[in-house]
């Protein structure tokens, strides 16, 4: 039997795209003798769909494409997935289901039994738990079908009461296939490929694992489709961060007719997220997600061009060099607005940036528009000293700026907070914070620095000295972020404690740091959540990014 | 038995605050002779906490504020809301419980069946869903004792499979208890009058159904706590948006000592969303749920001065009128930024709106800073004609000058923004959709005017003028909404089917609307979802407010 993988990146409610690009998946593999071709969860509206799917429009339109595929699943089984409705009046009136098609009819659906709703994850808030369990008959074939989540319930402490897999082992099933919009995270990829081994290790079963790539928003999937026999050999890997479409022929003893890629027998099972913060790890895989990340977003937006501030320091320089690769030099412009509390090189290293790149830029200086406001502001202010209002101010004529060049030729202004800003609250709303996609907005400042040495190690892209040089807002004389903040190699790893593992401060300290530093640390953490309440979509790359993912109440008064 | 109800104000994570609350309302309930004193869900922790859940510190606290609850539990029995932990490793790691203290010991622990995972609600993110029931026993009264939702799952397509209260009836309860924490909306307060009625009607039991009240960032929490007897007489109503103790007495025979306020047996049942828009329907409690929301915003994140942008339009009028009704005039202040399209009236209406509401205001024009931007963008922007790009820079002028003002007199700025506005995008981020709360921005535009015409109800607060003129953003010379926008008494309608009612474009065409203007309409709520995922939070006062209540892809492509 030949079975096909079909990994693709949809757009949500795109009903027209996303159709096409399935039927041409189905024809491609009917030309090449396919028997059964697999496409990813939820593939005919994109995934997350989240609250399209309360629209009863949105599922009469899923279930129309549903309908067209149906109409090519002739000498081909196709297995995809698409909503259904529960017939059962109790519960939830969806279920999130994989649809096997063949000879024009739905042959059979099968319904996910373990709804994610975690993190970025809400899927219990649209579907209703799977609960009874059958395995589907295709060519002579027993398929266990399920539905990503379906098979991670595993380990001495599972979320779920129930294993799927488990109740289908009854029906003597021939071979696991699991659909998936699994995203991306620096640590996830690998424990994708430990969770398709420990299934096949525990139910000595092949598997074929289909997931879907592409970014939605903030959510990149990575895709990795995967083919495991059932002694744990990878005999396919589809690549990452892109789309493909291959084929394995399984045997009727349930091997593959393919060669062996890897053996995953003696590999070390799930990866789980380090104890301790490590700046470098997955930086190559970050940055294809990164630029992934931003590809996306503009083509399913409808833009080309971005826009974005140029302060000479890494931050926007890292944007500038990952949007020039994400989108050509050409869709890029460059917004230098040097104050007067900009030192020298802030320019001159921003230039030299731009040239490096070939990137289009332009100088503004603030300090003209700066005094009108203070002259404006006098009859209010009258002689309060220089404050924090007066710091913002010149973040926010920045915002204003660039906003109206953003307006003006119609390009996306990306935004270049980083993660430890974001979590201490170092940053001016409306005006750094302003943008439209937060492009590093899930990188520690630290893990910035090692994304730079990436970018730069064939040739220097970045100038040197934007790397090397003290970071600063430049908002007042001689400033220093390291005035406010501590130190980014004690911050970062305090931050990520609390917020990737979640560690309160008893757990913080005693790993050994100071307790008055991490007591001001989350305390800066949590008051500043109305301010990232604001902030544009980030894209995702660790396992807790601020977003969706990470919910806190703002008025909430907790270590803070 | 002596029971009382004990109807909080709360806030989240703040256990200091939270306990010292339980502990008066318990120390007052004894002096009274109480048996028994219930609070609301969650009530130790405040609801919703959110991901602070996710923290074992945060649990732990919990827990330890349960023990010094415990203490106090000598001679009277306490019903409280608080998180336990799941003893088995199957699920997840919590439940949403009702602890029975008595005796300083933890008699028992009832946990939540029912996890509401649907617009502003996502328990099942949290908690695992109880699947044994048993009725507590509490001197020689056998009670049954739910969690909000629990209760919830009445008519002919009920959300969940299963009914707990149908399982404790097996056991024979005498009482039913409800601790709920059961948020405000314009049609939800009769709606839970229904349910509390529909659930005594069934089950022939009396009902003490005990809620919170306050307001936690966006969701306005209102009380109406009732006791109802087993022939569905209400015979204790606590009040709206305020917190009250209040008890009743429960004789042997299931009959309470107090009398009867009101018969409900022939109330019509729950209120549904109506069918059509009404802009006049609970524009009173509106009101009182808009003064409580920015009365706790401000006093939950510490803060005790506002300002806002004062355009002499109808918005910043009533928001103006709420915040001093809600915070006092003297810690309200005004600013007020004509430009060189403003019209005369509207600094004199403003002015006037100040003197009416005795705030402080002051006046800053923002041409000179305008023409400043202009000079400076000259070399970039050339000949290019006037745009939105010029439009929206005014706006973030605007922005920039009252922002400066919130940093330099450390006050919150209300944003003024209208549903009407936010749903089609009508707005400019960074400028007039700055701020740190929405105040309107669960109200479409009708209801702004029906909201006006209440608060002038006694005197005109609001000159009259203001409610009379058309409105306008003044941006460009002679602008009015409706060059942009259809008039709102055919945009407001449509809008509540699609966002309120979730109807399709067929389904608002078969209304009687115009098919290009209905999808026109649709297409730029979707387009907008970006402007309106930087926003700040909305007093929720309607069924479905944009915030965390409506999650819609940025990237999606459906109806647009």
């Amino acid at each position: 039997m030949k079975i096909f993988l079909s990994q693709q990146n949809y757009h949500i409610g795109n009903f027209e795209a996303n159709t096409a690009k399935i039927l041409a998946a189905i024809k491609e593999a009917k030309q090449q003798g396919g028997d059964l071709i697999v496409f990813s969860e939820l593939a005919v509206c994109g995934y997350p769909p989240r609250d399209f799917l309360e629209f009863e429009d949105f599922i009469q339109q899923c279930l129309a494409a549903i309908d067209m595929i149906k109409a090519e699943a002739d000498t081909i089984g196709v297995l995809v997935g698409c909503p259904s409705r529960n017939p059962v009046a109790e519960g939830k009136d969806l279920f999130n289901s994989a649809y096997l098609l063949y000879e024009k009819e739905i042959k059979g659906i099968v319904n996910k039994t373990l709804l994610p709703t975690y993190d970025i994850f809400d899927e219990y808030r649209y579907f209703e738990p799977a609960y009874e369990w059958n395995i589907l008959q295709f060519k002579g074939k027993r398929l266990a079908v399920t539905i990503c989540e379906d098979i991670w319930n595993l380990g001495d402490n599972p979320l779920y009461r129930v294993c799927p897999m488990d109740m289908l082992m009854k029906q003597q099933p021939d071979i696991m296939i699991n659909l998936s919009a699994s995203p991306f995270d620096y640590v996830h990829t690998d424990g994708r490929k430990g969770i398709v081994k420990q299934n096949v290790a525990k139910y000595k079963l092949p598997m074929i694992y289909c997931n879907t790539t592409g970014s939605q928003t903030e959510i990149v999937f990575d895709g990795g489709s995967l083919v495991m026999d059932k002694d744990q050999n990878i005999v396919a890997e589809l690549p990452y961060f892109k789309e493909s479409l291959q084929s394995v022929t399984l045997h009727d003893d349930g091997s593959f007719a393919e060669p062996v890629i890897r053996q995953m027998a003696d590999v070390p099972l799930v990866q789980m997220m380090p104890e301790r913060f490590d700046p470098h790890l997955g930086t190559a895989a970050i940055y294809d997600a990164l630029l992934l990340g931003i590809r996306d977003y503009f083509s399913k937006m409808g833009f080309a061009k971005a826009i974005v501030a140029s302060s000479g320091g890494i931050d926007s320089a890292v944007v500038i060099a990952l949007a020039c690769h994400a989108l050509g030099a050409n869709n890029v412009r460059c917004l230098l607005m040097p104050s007067g509390f900009s030192t020298g090189h802030s320019v001159s290293d921003a230039e030299q940036l731009s040239k490096n790149l070939n990137t289009q830029y332009d100088i503004i200086h603030i300090e003209d528009i700066f005094q009108q406001y203070l002259k404006e502001l006098k009859p209010v202010f009258k002689a309060l000293p220089f404050s924090v209002a007066e710091e913002n101010l010149q973040s926010r004529i920045r915002g204003g700026l660039v906003m109206a060049l953003s307006n003006k030729f119609g390009s996306i202004l990306l935004n270049t907070s980083n993660k430890s800003e974001l979590a201490t609250g170092y940053g001016t709303l409306y005006g750094d914070m302003a943008g439209g996609l937060g492009v590093l907005g899930d990188l520690y400042k630290m893990q910035i620095y090692a994304l730079a040495k990436y970018i730069n190690r064939d040739k220097e892209i970045i100038p040197i000295n934007i790397i090397t040089k003290a970071p600063s807002a430049e908002l007042r004389p001689d400033q220093k972020d390291s005035d406010s903040l501590p130190e980014y190699d004690v911050l970062d790893p305090i931050l990520y404690q609390y917020i990737e593992r979640r560690q309160g401060p008893k757990e913080i300290v005693a790993m050994g740091n100071e307790e008055t530093l991490v007591n001001r640390i989350l305390k800066m953490v949590n008051m500043n959540e109305y301010k990232r309440n604001q902030f544009c979509p980030i894209i995702r790359i660790s396992p807790k990014a601020f977003g969706i993912g990470r919910r806190i109440p703002i008025v909430g008064k907790y270590l803070s």
